[in-house]
Parts: structure tokens; sequence; C-alpha cells
């Protein structure tokens, strides 16, 4: 028998993305549309050295359970990271594994909010966050932005008017590929501080600026008052779905018991692997490889575009992180390009379903996964789209 | 600043199993508290090879996120074992990959309970998926669960009463190690059939059998009726963390857009390496050599238990799985026991933290885990526990 379903499940959002990865998986398509990294860059050899090292020394142990909050080593690395650089002092209780930064949405959602609450979230922002908040049926307030992050008037209302969250990407946002300026990064710790607004400063990217890290982490402002979440997703892979939150001590307890009902604890052998492939690589020797191929290929897109599309297109230069943004001529409906870029076996991900309000004219394309060759295909299909749409 | 936390969290129940896997893990401690399996029966060998099978041919394929829902091979041989071993047909499609199956607790509490919603649980029942309900503030209807298994007349009245779940281990039950006969089964398969009380059959011990499967799956009874849930954590590893759950077709939809609102996706490179090593294994015949163990170790601990408990303590003897479940006299207080035992160095797991009601003189043994010379000098510490406390 079909019985219903519970309120909070019902309302859950459904995620665009998602269902773009099945249609971008079909053959002779050309995606820039997922968030998937490049995964030629993924260092093959390090991890099947780490992973047998592991379970041929570690035996049994590699594969029994292990700490409900992570394999403690690893929490240690990332513990001295943050204080190396991100700027904030960290012990390992404070660093809680989980199955990918996603399940750390679904706890803070679930430690903070009620049905009907409050929540600011960036517009555009994260879609895949903003999912996992919509099934405990908060009421979102889009704060705008911009070339220079956040749109702290905004955070401000949205804060006095009872916000409990902020979720918020600092860094080579996802979609936008915009970063905050140190006084927009001030101003947002400012106005957390000592509120009922608890910050979650989203680092997914945090580690792929071209030329460094974009800014100061808001973490090191407001320590007690934010939630800096992590990944190896965007560095190492995705499919080991390693990620976590560091957390202020006053909810260590709480966010410990919660992680326990929701999945007992995440996968511990993937976390052993990876704690022994960064004992045997440097770490910031590594990413410089992945920051030089990115940049190099941003710039290749790029270029590209430049030739392809149409001059009434605009779009940014991200200094870092996988995605570009593109806008098609205010009043222009970019659902349509998508539509006909799909005409032309190109997926590109449509801006609309990232905001709460307005957007129909934006794009978001990851450069990050297509092959040059697929680049110069792909650009060419979504020039002839955009020309078609827009009648010129 | 310590902000207050959403009315779910602050009710989700503490969970005394895992405080125990710490005290557990000091220096000198011997325990037979915690559900580990027995990590020197784990095929390191195995899994090393299959690991690295899988990241030198499937290069950056391995490591990249997958379908939301799971590995597409894994699930097909998923899918073939429910047709050959658990005697009802499922596609792939069915079968729903997750973060262990705790994941799957959380995720069915989620579809289908609103607070305040009654379910029912097994009394005692396993206190981990309590815990995990306890999320969504249901208030639980206990069905006493003896030999034969559940108590079918206490369960046709909470479904009367309105139920929306009951949640059950037919197989070698945690807490209790006791198995459903063939007929409870068929009763509780026929109360749930076309009623708004959808079954959760947890198959977490039904490969570990000591002579085979303890009976026919109630999923086969009452398809459309019953979520089967099982997991890799007792047979194959628990770090791994991978866990599944068999599905009607009317629920796959909205379970995959709650999953990838909670955690996206489980770990994809372990579910490629379990179904490399599943490959290049008979599963049966390696099941046979965990039975044979788990059977031999079970008949030495109750030799020993035999040899070393005052008269007065009951327990019973499983037929697969891997816990004794001990009782002491009625009126007399196993909390003391447990204490007693741990001043002895020995942890065991108190059986009241399990129940809805009762239970205070009860027991849970894991045996899986302790060596041998473990088992005979912990079950001394035992002895002379019990009769500390009941003063013979």
């Amino acid at each position: 028998m079909a019985r219903s379903f519970a309120k909070l499940a019902s309302g859950t959002m459904d995620s665009f993305i998602m269902s773009l990865v099945d249609v971008a998986a079909r053959p002779g398509m050309i995606s820039f549309s997922t968030g998937l990294p490049d995964n030629s860059l993924f260092d093959i050899e390090g991890l099947a050295k780490a992973s047998d090292e592991v379970l041929r020394e570690m035996r049994g142990d590699a594969l029994q359970y292990d700490s409900a909050t992570g394999y403690i080593p690893l929490r240690k690395r990332i513990a001295e990271r943050c204080r190396k650089e991100l700027g904030f002092d960290a012990t390992y209780e404070d660093v809680i594994m989980t199955n990918g930064s996603q399940e750390c949405f679904d706890l803070l959602a679930r430690l903070f909010l009620n049905p009907g609450d409050r929540m600011a979230v960036e517009n555009p922002g994260y879609l895949g966050a903003m999912q996992s908040f919509s099934a405990y049926a908060p009421e979102f307030i889009g704060i705008d932005v911009g070339p220079e992050g956040a749109d702290a008037d905004q955070l401000a209302r949205a804060v006095e008017s009872g916000a409990k969250l902020f979720y918020s990407i600092p860094n080579h946002q996802n979609p936008s590929g915009n970063s905050y300026s140190e006084s927009v990064r001030r101003s947002v710790a400012d106005i957390v501080r000592g509120s009922q607004c608890l910050l979650i400063e989203d680092d997914a990217y945090g580690e792929l600026g071209y030329s460094g890290r974009a800014g100061r982490t808001m973490k090191s402002m407001a320590p007690e008052d934010t939630v800096l979440t992590g990944s190896f997703s965007k560095t190492i892979s995705p499919g080991m779905r390693i990620g976590w939150m560091v957390v202020p001590e006053w909810m260590r307890a709480q966010a410990g018991r919660s992680l326990e009902a929701m999945s007992l604890q995440s996968g511990t052998l993937c976390q052993k692997i990876v704690d022994r492939f960064l004992q045997e690589h440097d770490y910031d020797e590594y990413l410089q490889g992945l920051r030089r191929s990115y940049s190099k290929k941003k710039d290749f897109f790029l270029d590209i575009m430049e030739d392809e599309l149409p001059d009434c297109m605009e779009w940014n230069n991200p200094k870092g992180g996988m995605f570009v943004w593109l806008t098609s001529p205010e009043g222009t409906d970019a659902m349509r390009i998508f539509n006909a870029a799909l005409d032309r076996k190109l997926v590109v991900m449509p801006g609309k379903p990232f905001h709460v309000r307005g957007g129909e004219n934006t794009l978001r394309l990851n450069f990050a996964t297509p092959t040059e060759d697929q680049i110069r295909a792909g650009m060419k299909a979504l020039g002839d789209a955009c020309r078609d749409v827009l009648g010129i």
C-alpha cells in the first residue's frame, strides 16, 4: 500500500543537479553542468599505495568500527591545518568527520532549525545545501551575492529578523565563482558574533585558490559563532566521501549524538587511507599541482568563450574553484539557452535553481570536468544556442 | 554564544553503546559489550587486492561521484541475492545504498514519522536504531520479543492504534539473539499487509545463521509493505560503511530525494571495492567460514559460561549472530552486575537500555569480539561479579 510521507520529507526540494548527472552521462553528451572535479588529476598511484599499506599494516583494525566522530589521527591533521592555514585554533575534538560535507548541512539544520525558523542563504547559493536545509522546512532569506561577496546590510536585517543560520561559501563560491572581500568577511563576522545566528562557513573550494587562499576565514574572526565545513571531495576524491566540520566546543556533544543517530559514523577505512596519503605527500605541493591545472584549464575555457560566445553574453574570471558564471542580457531567459544547448548535446546548468529570487538570465559552467576537445566543441554549441535564442 | 538546539535534536536519545566503545578501549579492559564483529575474520588480502585492482583499472572513475543511490553493479548483485537467497524479486533500482544501515533508519523515520506519530519497536530492541528514530520524536510502542520472536497480538494492537512503522530484527536479534518462528513471520506479514504500518525488516544478522537462514523473509510475504535493510558491516567490514535498503517501487523516488538531501550519496569507492571482492570470491563459501568460526566461538563461550556463572543465571543458545542474552533472577538489578564487572575490568552491556519497559535483570554479551583467553578471564570476572551482587 502506498503510504503518505511525513510533512518534512514531502517538502524536501528536488535537486536539479543530480538529475543532470544522469543526462550528462548519456553517450555523446558534453557536460559543463556538474560540480565534478577533474578526475584525471586524482593521485591514483598514491592512494592505491596508501590503501595497500593501511590494509596490510593495520589489518582488521583498518576495517573495524572506529570512534563515532572519526579517525583521530586524520582529525589531528585537519586541526593542525586549521591552525597553520585557516588562522584559528582547533583540537581534534572540535573536528567531526562526516559522510561528505552534505552530511554537515543536514546535521546543522537538524541541530538548529525548528520548522518555520528563518535562515539566511546566499542568492545565488549552493543548491545541494539548500536541498539539505529544505528538509527542515525553514523560511529562506536570500542574501544577494555579488563580485565582493554577500550583501552585509541584507544579512544584518536577516539576523535582526531572527535568522538562526547563515550558510555561506566565501571562497570561489558555487555557483558564481565569486569570493568575499576582506571587508565583507569582517562585516559578516561582526554581524553573527554574539547573535542568535550561527554562521556555516563552507570552505569546499578554499584550497583551490589559484594564487592562494582568497581571504581570511570568518571562523578565525568569530570562532564561537561559526562552524567551518571542509571536504576532500574537490581535492582528493568525492567517492571517498570525506567531509568534516570544525565546531565550537559548546556544540560538540550534541553534534556527536546527532551524528550517531544519523549514520553512526562515516567511512573510517577511507579516512585511514587519506590520512596515510597525507602522511606520505606534501599536501601543499599536491594542491599546487591541482591549482595550476585548474587555473590553466580556466584560462583555456575563457579563451574559447571569448572566441565562441556572442558579445552580449557576460561572464566573470574566477580566481579559484571550478565554475564560471555566465549572464545573458537582462530580461532574457537562460532556461531557453539551456534547452537550446541540450538540443546540441551540451549540458549546462541554469542559474535560476540556485536562486531564492531572480537569476533568470544566469548559467553556471563547470570548466573542470570537460577535456580541451570537449570545451572546444561544447563552447561552439553554446555559442550557437545563445545566438539561436537571442536571435542574433 | 551558546545557542539553543532545535526541539527534535534535543530529544535525541543518548546511545549507551558508543560510550561503552570508549570504556572498552581502555588498556587492560576485556569487552563483551560492543556489537563489533571479530576483525580477525575479515579478508584483508582479498580486500587489498580488490582495492588495488579497482583503483588501477577504473582510475579516476573509482574516486569520482557516482549515482546518488549507489554503484549499480553492486546493487545488481544485491538484487540478485534477494532473488536467490531472500525469496523475493528486486531490481537494482529497488536497492538504495546507504552509509551503513543506520542511515536507512534515519531515512525511513524521516520519510514516515511526523512528531508524535506512533511506531512499534521490539522490546528489547536494537538501541542504535531506536536512537535514530528518537530524533523524530515518535511515541514508541514496545512489542515484547521472546524465544519465538515478536508478540503478534501486541503488534496487531499497535497497528490498530495507528503505528506508522514497525522496526524488527527477525534473525538472531540484537540484543537477544532470538529469531522469529515461521508462524510469527507469517503473522507479522499479515498484520502489516495493506495497513498504514510499514515494516522495517533489519537483516543485519540474516547471513550469520550457523546452519543457514533462520527463516523466510517477511519482505517476501508482504513485499509492498516492507523495507528490508542489509549491511556488509557484520560480514565484510563495518569501517567501509556499506548498508542498503530494498524498497517498494512506490517509495523509490522520495527515498532517493531524501538520501540526496541527507548525504548526497554514500562512499562509492568502498562499494566498488566490495563489488570487486564479491566478483572474485564465492560469497556463500566466505560466509560459511564466518558462520563456522562464530558458531565455534559461541560454543566455547557457552562452555565457559557453564563453568563460571552461578546456576541462578540463565542464558539462551543462539543459532546465529554474535550475542548471548543473559538473565539474572527476577527482581535483581543487572546494572549492579554491570558495575561489579566493570570493577573487575570486564565491560558487559546492560539489557535495560534496549527496553521500552522492563529488562532490569538482563545483560547482552558479545562473544564475537573477545579472544579465547579474554573469554576465560572475562567470564571468571563475570562469575565473581554475579556472586558478589547476588550474595552467593
